[in-house]
């Protein structure tokens, strides 16, 4: 599996901003309590089955705080781990180790949490060629460590924001004319590099869309006969995307139309964290 | 129903961070077919029962956008609100409406989910004396919004961050030579405004905790059983707080046993998103 | 002409760095000469033919400093202005006035002049299907003025960003085992928004790329005759782009062989800053 | 050749701001096609004569990247170098290579391109005693980069602000009831060690200003036989600066009227980028 | 005497903001006369008697500017240093020493001057059991490292900030219905984290406070007599605090009436720079 | 008396930097007690005689928490008010008012607090040539408001920071084998509008100085008599500053010397607090 690199500084800045919410001032249980010179040791511990995505993240919080913290991962972001998996050893001071263990829990959890419930999907599709993806629906400050774990469970990822891929739903295309008219304007004023994806409600738009040259189509809200129409009817033109209201229920029956794209909001929006806890050791 | 307000400064900085992450450049599709000069109007409209936080904040996005926009909340934070009710109506330049929606709708939906979770919480607790409490298991730059949204659900805030209030764990008092010396040590070092909590996990802490005069005592990971009797033994010299595996179906039960507080992680990093549509209409 | 708005929280952040490398602490002449409460009204002034780009940006320095500082533009951005023609009037405090006066000449002659640069080049190769494009060639924290200014010149953008298409060179496709494995590849891992371009120096590299289902085809360095051959093979399977050694003089030249893009660094690393004056008013 | 070190917090943050806006989330080529693990090696090499600026600055964005790559220069700045001359060497993983080339190369190209036009006119006075200046005319968030460049070209810098010096135009003296009353509150009011230039377009104004003690008189678009005038008049009780409608043509003719300091806003607003490439090499 | 530890990050920001107004672009005496390789050695050298705080914030600033410069610090934040003392011995490159010199001292000075007044005040309250405490009277950007500060001098921290803790003034009672209808509602509405605290102006209000079961009580600029009764009626049912018109003078007086803690808004406001100097050495 | 202004956006950030210290959160006393509706009206009262600084400042705390507040000021920057003056009258919503008044005050009682002190310092050395001045011993992030306080009570600033003007210590002087050849090479090295001042510790060392062309010499820790002598010696061919111990008690003889300049890093690092409070008013 071949992972992308979020750039350091970015993750840094995500670090900074949950340290600063969290220590603010000082710990005042940990700085008036322990020892500075304290040793400590400890363990990430799987407390469930899951995907495990952002790692390099949870730990870089250890050595944002104390560049002297030792901490090694035991796997790698997109690995399968078990309930009971050792998933990082973490030795230093104990007073950073002690201050940083939540906001490097809170990181990996909600990234773990993405990613298991991408990878879920992706294996309910496996045989189609269905691929999983994810949508704008992300939370503010996080939408790069969010869709990077999407790609940890195996998913791909939709348009990174609003500049880098055009697609015209029904405000732009109402207002501009119809689809047809919209996607040529696109077409002459957007840059090269712009893919345009058209989404579409109907039957009848979907046709629009394709006559105009769209190189992918939204399937809105359809069920799933009216998407294998829609998949017979394009006959590979474009690619079609399935969207709104998918669930991991149903995404199997989706994938069955033959549709090349599923985007689910849920795998940002609504993924549950995945449990991970911080065991210390005294050996 | 009282609630705080949020700095402005604050949200604008979360507002900016999504909208720097959603537009970046430009809306390639909205800025190169809509022209500057229409006029939109739209609703947000519930898709779903539950409880609104973060209206003040979401709408906040379409003013940040333009300050022309005008944006009207139907409902204030912390209504229950039930599928197909407006909850705001939005208008204004079409473009810059159609810039924010989808950040606008993040948040809306990702604070209201938090606010759903802890009202279905606090009304399951009725009629005990159990307050439901969050916990600083929150997203990276999102805590703030987030405990705002526990509050919306009718539950209360925890210690807002580890300068604020002293929890004592098993971490600490180990180091500290026990319990009760930890708490002797940072009753004298920490600020007369910083609460001492300790967590226990028997009740031969407990009445450690209790002998020390510690002022909260965290109950973690006890069975109901168990927290009776820790709420009989301490009998009101301090307040007791469940903590550790408590779900939607078991938070009864819990409140049940005479806690003063029961804290739930799942609040803020399991909350399912909230469904909220924003419906363009012409007239 | 249809031309993009950037956010006015990027545009405000471009202004501030600005205003605080220039003023810093006071403006030390107009602080400690000027009255406070006198008034003052300006021209912007074109001292040679060009075209606009800016206008708004460069206008909002002086609401910046002074929200009640009136600023009107007499032109719009995209506007070929002629030497002696009053781009915009602003009227207001004079101390704001002359402390905003540098700064919103340097931002409008810099836009102003990759857009002029990028009209020139792009009535060069009027009547053929080729547009002008822009690069990654931009300075330090203002691409996104740059890359509008190109817009208003009458360019089109390239990829925003390393994450927003992507661009084979020699060193991925080498890297993976030549042109065919990586297009193959990546189309695979990428996201279906991600437009697939490669970078090829020779026919049989375009053939290559062509086989491999390229989308766009970037000819690098090949002379006239060369890129006419290239055309000639393409037949419409593939946009193909020019870039390398493209000046103002050979770009008819390059735009004739039939390509479909022509990039050029210059546009916004090169571009000579277009002349505009600010002229106090007594009147 | 003496030249200052900028604050590297300072060049830290212009270079966050580039890679912010150049790899945004990831890079979609080089993440996704080559191995992490790999290793890469590569040139700086000058594709035109011209002189060096910014090359710390610019090797500098490959350890931002990645602390362990290599980035050794084989010139410093303000160097002479030639056609062909390899100007640093690098050596790491290749994947932040590749994702830094681009940002690395904008700002050496940038700086480079300007301290090269500002040899070019330094070695046109030569001889004389004028020195070449620089203005205020630079662009946003890169006063400090294009400062440095015009030293390393072996020009002098003009005040860093509006509050390191103070100059007099006509707005301020004619606000102020005229050149000397002005120069007079100004020496009275402003701190001890802010120098006092006065812009004068005559030769009555000239000798106002002398009258007044001005330390520094700017000749605002005067002929070359009016400075000369000047200077004679002036017969060193001042520095005589020349400023307006220089260029690389007529600076030498300026130069030889005697004047002391020659300021072309050229200098960082209009330079032509030094074209400067990455070479990568497999040895 | 235990001292917690400012994150890194805060204080690096801190110290960026400090370096950023005093260098700005460079340090035009140093960087141009002074060569880059020189060598450089110094020592900090208390000038009077008083109690060190910040002497790692403020070696961070050599090793801000220049991670190879050594800075041992010999003496621990809290020691109490004599006239002549040497504090702390750096050595590196000349340069980056001179630079940070101003900045370094400002901060130590800062720092140790309130230090040095806090413990003035602690020493003069001896044998009591009054807590010399700080208050929000802290400037602008530094309250973390003013109450850090505090803590060195062996006071304690009153709350950090307005929602670590609460207290309830004159016009919170008054707005409200009087002192026991809202510290009931406080405690009702605010987590179980914030302590309670009421300001009171007479007996009465003490008397309402208490039966209110306020958890401290701020007795607001009472005479020393009226203190006395204060804390006689109260009899430990709850934490008493002087405040207002303390000084250094009469502290003693307050502290023996018997008050728990007493605090200073002077701590932070008014403390007199303690005076240490920076010796450069040769051998 | 002429004030020059701040510029807004970084007024604004030292604000934003202050409320997100002092609220962070909420405050949680006055979010949970006070209606949002309420209204509140208040003064600003002097409690001693003093300068007044940093009124505009301090009253832009309020608008920047609620843009409805009306906050007018009775007293300009500069004026001496009275004990028992009202400074300003602020009125609107209560919740607001209440959460900026401890922020408003301390930026208020700083600024006035240097402001008082260099207005009895100026006041001392009346009717001499002697201007009292600023060093560069400011506190992190404050320069500005600090400086601009000392313009406030008369006084005058030194030079802002390391890059708007050259001062050349016995350091820099040594490393450079003399003051003559420092001078000399800096006058060469440097732009024009950086004015050369010189540090001495004897009349061997000003003679040199004076001999170099030093526009500025500045007598470190002389006694009276020796200034004097410096004095007769200079002539008027250097402005001449003293520095070094200077106190509000010695500072007339000083200025009896006849030197032209008297700087003081107290009158920013160690002036007391301006007593002012906050008096909330019912009608």
């Amino acid at each position: 599996m071949i992972l992308p690199k979020l750039p350091d500084f970015y993750v840094d800045g995500v670090i900074a901003r949950a340290i600063g919410e969290d220590i603010n001032y000082i710990d005042v249980t940990t700085d008036l309590l322990i020892d500075a010179d304290a040793d400590g040791k400890a363990r990430f511990v799987a407390k469930a089955d899951g995907v495990l995505a952002g790692i390099d993240v949870a730990l870089r919080v250890f050595t944002f705080l104390d560049g002297k913290t030792r901490a090694e991962p035991l796997f790698k972001d997109g690995a399968a781990v078990k309930k009971g998996d050792v998933i990082a050893e973490i030795s230093g001071k104990a007073v950073p180790m002690l201050k940083g263990e939540r906001t490097a829990l809170n990181i990996l959890q909600h990234m773990s949490g993405i990613a298991t419930y991408t990878r879920f999907c992706a294996d309910a599709v496996k045989g189609t060629k269905a691929k999983i993806t994810d949508t704008r629906k992300t939370l503010p400050g996080l939408r790069a460590l969010q869709k990077y774990a999407v790609l940890c469970g195996g998913g791909n990822n939709h348009r990174y924001n609003l500049s880098s891929a055009a697609l015209i739903k029904d405000n732009h295309a109402d207002a501009y004319g119809g689809i047809a008219k919209a996607v040529k304007a696109l077409r002459e004023r957007a840059g090269h590099a712009v893919v345009i994806e058209v989404e579409v409600g109907s039957i009848g738009e979907l046709r629009e869309a394709l006559g105009a040259g769209a190189e992918i189509v939204m399937l809105d809200n359809m069920p799933a006969g009216l998407m294998r129409e829609a998949v017979n009817i394009t006959a590979g033109r474009a690619k079609l995307e399935a969207s709104g209201n998918v669930t991991a229920e149903n995404v199997r029956e989706i994938a069955e139309t033959g549709v090349d794209i599923i985007s689910l909001g849920a795998l940002t929006h609504s993924a549950k964290a995945f449990d991970i806890s911080m065991k210390w050791t005294t050996n």
